[in-house]
């Protein structure tokens, strides 16, 4: 097969005369992929993933009824794009998966069985890469078989510009035998937008120091080995990512209580006027609060989180936002259209880093980062599930959720009171008795919010806890429902000396089973 | 009242004049002690804590009848002696108490709803408390009434060299309103072991500048604000410790499997040749296990832990221990004899710092620390229960537990396969389908360990997890068991497509509900 003509567009992206040498089509890369073989993405919230290789995979296994005889051991920092690692997986092209997923095809492999996938905190994933645990029962070798990585430019010194992620690629460039390169010609060089710094192995780490959003510790470009490049390819698709959810009334209700919140907590003395650096998830209640805070009297605000959303843009825009700091940038389309048409603006105040710097718990207990997430349920003692439906149906993994609870200044779980069940508009309540599955610990959550109001649970016990949470946060069906789960827990337990945390034990997930029984949580009877 | 004319021996220890101008009686503090007084406590692992003048407020009470009508909110960096807490229990003296407790008296408060009790990660206690988080609610005043120090000597500046612990002194003394300090006489003075640091605010906290075990950023003493001190109390009791519990069959038989375990993570390069900094809890599996690195081959050791205890005089005494550093020295009462004729020989291989260091994730992540610890309970899918049996009874609370296992390079839970219930010598498997309470979670945790062997779950999905601890750690009568409660609920979750992590949601306490209607687990059927 004859290699491919280098492009301008590319050619002016490859600053390293040797690297144009490589330049070679995806199906020069079939080679290095045989059934079996480990390997690694860049990516994160599915922007900076390769596009051009995991297609051309994609489409042999199809073209060539392969299914299920190509499986491999997939790592990337977090999820990918929809149209690689969702199709792999509904092609059967996953045997293992790690740490973080998103797509129907690939939740249903894992939970069907055919995808052995594990969940672990991101800011852990590179690390433990690194540590060799995750290759360690690995008979010939030590590390990744072949990492794909997207860049938007290739410099002099044949270090890799990223686009709009870091993730852990620095890491898995770290563990790579082979390295594939894909250069994004669709969208701009991202150059000088990163912080690139490396996971060093004990006794030999040092501190990350940083103590303000802005600080800058490593590389501007994540230095490689020339020689282990066996392939560039040239890629002219963008990150196929989707619109922003909107926000809805309980959304708005929810952010209202927060901005109350933290105008208390300025007032007396808890927090600095323009706030701490805050950390907001993905989702619609995310995009209110940020939305929120727009319009609240804040200014100088910073962010220090794991993905930066459309809404951030407005922050900036409305002069609120002085630093943003993360490890993807993660736009809608349009947002995309925006950034890059204002780029001079944004440019001096944006910083992306590695997972493990961004998502570390060190920093973020520095910098008393506000860390605020979404749950699958909070339960009536402060503990949250944020990954397994009634326990075992894994949706997208538990991503840094617990980096950010377990770390933060202030700790933040925000919900609807309730979700839809297919035959009942509030069937699911989100306070639940028992967490089905536990990611966030009683010791971990400081404040819990629905659109109801907030449970502020800092210094209580968890009977005093119940009760502020049932009161403040559970939707007015739930509330008698729940006081009469803890006021029965509570009686039997204290009666027997074990009422610390009172429990019906054999009964904890009683709503749970209303559920499936009935429809709805609110068929319960205790 | 006539001020107590000072000893000589209290005259040595006390090197600023003015200080000795406050000496006075325990019973000359009663005044600061209304009903309802916020009060904080040296002390840690029930070394360092202050005696008198919790003596005198229990003598007052139990001569007057008071019992129940002098309550405070009591903080201590984590448990006090026994003598002091566990009366004030005995003696309904406690309305609240944080973040860790020992005694069964005040388990028994609190397990009965009279003591509010909460339990926060070791390392964020002090921080939250300076934080204003447990005394939001306080209308008068923003601190902490009282705090009661044990010193083994003040210096001439005023400052404070503290006994065997530091715990979260520094914080307690950074929120007082007045300070009460015990001159413990009857131990020499500390002065050189400790690295007295204090817990900065947001936006202005640094980094931990520690890469070493050895490493110093403190000062030797707690500089404190004379015009707060309102007495100075001579003590002459030394801390009232127990014997250690002896290691038995199972305990060796478990520090056997570590022992190998870390011979084959060296043997992989996964581990240099002295290991990593080892966190060692308490109990006889703690004890074990660092006796049967006495007897290894491994040396130049290293120790980053919470408390040191007697079997770390032994390791120094073999000439395998480098250097090792805690927040508390808990030696046996022989231990301590031993530890203060051998002065000389330890005393510049101790290094004791505040809580909030000892147990920092900063640096137990950096330094790559191996964590051990014991649970209540572990379920087949690696989540612990640290905290309360039944999911309802407090035992101690937390402790370090999630501060080591959450950080660790290598997160290890080691535990008995089972205990004995009143009918049953194995009536209680410490493997379960599903953990009753979770303090750690699968996230979190790389290895677990009881007599029978050894699984090491890092990089397995949930299910794969499942058949090694069942395989490798539970007990010959719970193996059938848990294979059966396993391959039943992946039956049904697989079929569902919700077998993710497979539970039987609503069976999955049947074994503890067998427990408690037949007196053992071994009853249940699946």
């Amino acid at each position: 097969m004859a290699s491919p003509i280098a492009s301008a567009a590319l050619k002016a992206r490859v600053k390293r005369p040797s690297m144009l040498k490589k330049l070679c089509s995806p199906e020069d890369m079939l080679q290095h992929f045989p059934n079996g073989t480990y390997i690694g993405w860049s990516g994160f919230t599915g922007v900076g993933y390769p596009k051009k290789v995991p297609t051309m995979l994609a489409d042999h296994v199809e073209k060539n009824g392969l299914q299920g005889q190509l499986k491999y051991s997939l790592f990337v920092g977090a999820s990918a794009g929809a149209e690689t690692e969702n199709r792999w997986a509904a092609l059967d092209m996953i045997n293992r998966r790690s740490p973080h997923q998103v797509g129907k095809n690939i939740a249903k492999g894992i939970n069907e069985g055919r995808i052995n996938f594990f969940d672990k905190h991101l800011s852990m994933f590179p690390t433990d890469l690194v540590y060799g645990y995750y290759t360690k029962d690995r008979k010939d070798k030590k590390g990744l078989d072949v990492v794909c990585i997207e860049a938007t430019e290739i410099k002099e010194d044949g270090s890799i510009v990223p686009g709009a992620s870091v993730g852990a690629t620095p890491e898995l460039v770290q563990m790579a035998d082979k390295i594939i390169i894909e250069v994004n010609t669709a969208i701009p060089s991202f150059d000088g937008l990163h912080d690139i710094t490396f996971s060093d192995l004990p006794p030999h780490r040092k501190p990350y120091l940083i103590t303000q959003c802005k600080d800058r510790i490593g590389t501007t470009s994540i230095p490689i080995d020339p020689e282990k490049v066996v392939g560039i390819i040239e890629c002219d698709t963008p990150d196929q990512t989707l619109p922003n959810t909107p926000a809805d009334d309980k959304a708005f209700a929810i952010a209202g209580h927060l901005i109350e919140f933290f105008e208390h907590e300025v007032a007396h003395g808890r927090l600095p006027k323009n706030l701490l650096p805050m950390q907001s998830g993905i989702g619609n209640i995310a995009n209110a609060v940020i939305g929120g805070l727009e319009n609240s009297n804040f200014k100088n605000l910073n962010v220090w989180t794991e993905v930066i959303q459309d809404t951030f843009l407005d922050l900036f825009d409305a002069g609120k936002l002085d630093f943003a700091t993360a490890t993807s940038i993660r736009f809608s389309p349009t947002g995309f259209e925006r950034f890059y048409k204002n780029w001079d603006n944004y440019y001096d105040k944006l910083l992306l880093r590695s997972q493990s710097v961004s998502n570390s718990p060190e920093i973020i207990r520095r910098l008393g980062v506000i860390g605020m997430n979404t749950p699958v349920e909070v339960d009536i003692y402060a503990h949250a599930n944020s990954t397994n439906v009634m326990g075992s149906r894994m949706l997208n993994g538990l991503g840094g959720s617990a980096d950010f609870l377990r770390n933060s200044k202030y700790s933040i779980m925000h919900t609807p009171s309730t979700r839809p069940s297919k035959t009942d508009p509030n069937g699911v309540s989100c306070i639940v008795p028992m967490c089905t599955h536990v990611d966030q610990t009683e010791h971990d959550l400081d404040v819990i919010v629905t659109e109801n109001g907030l449970a502020d649970v800092r210094g209580l016990s968890p009977r005093e806890r119940a009760r502020v949470i049932i009161d403040k946060c559970a939707h007015d069906v739930y509330k008698p429902i729940l006081k009469a789960y803890f006021e029965k827990a509570e009686f039997e337990c204290l009666r027997k000396g074990m009422g610390h945390e009172p429990h019906l034990l054999f009964n904890s997930f009683d709503m749970h089973k209303a559920l499936v029984e009935e429809g709805s949580m609110a068929k319960v009877k205790f």
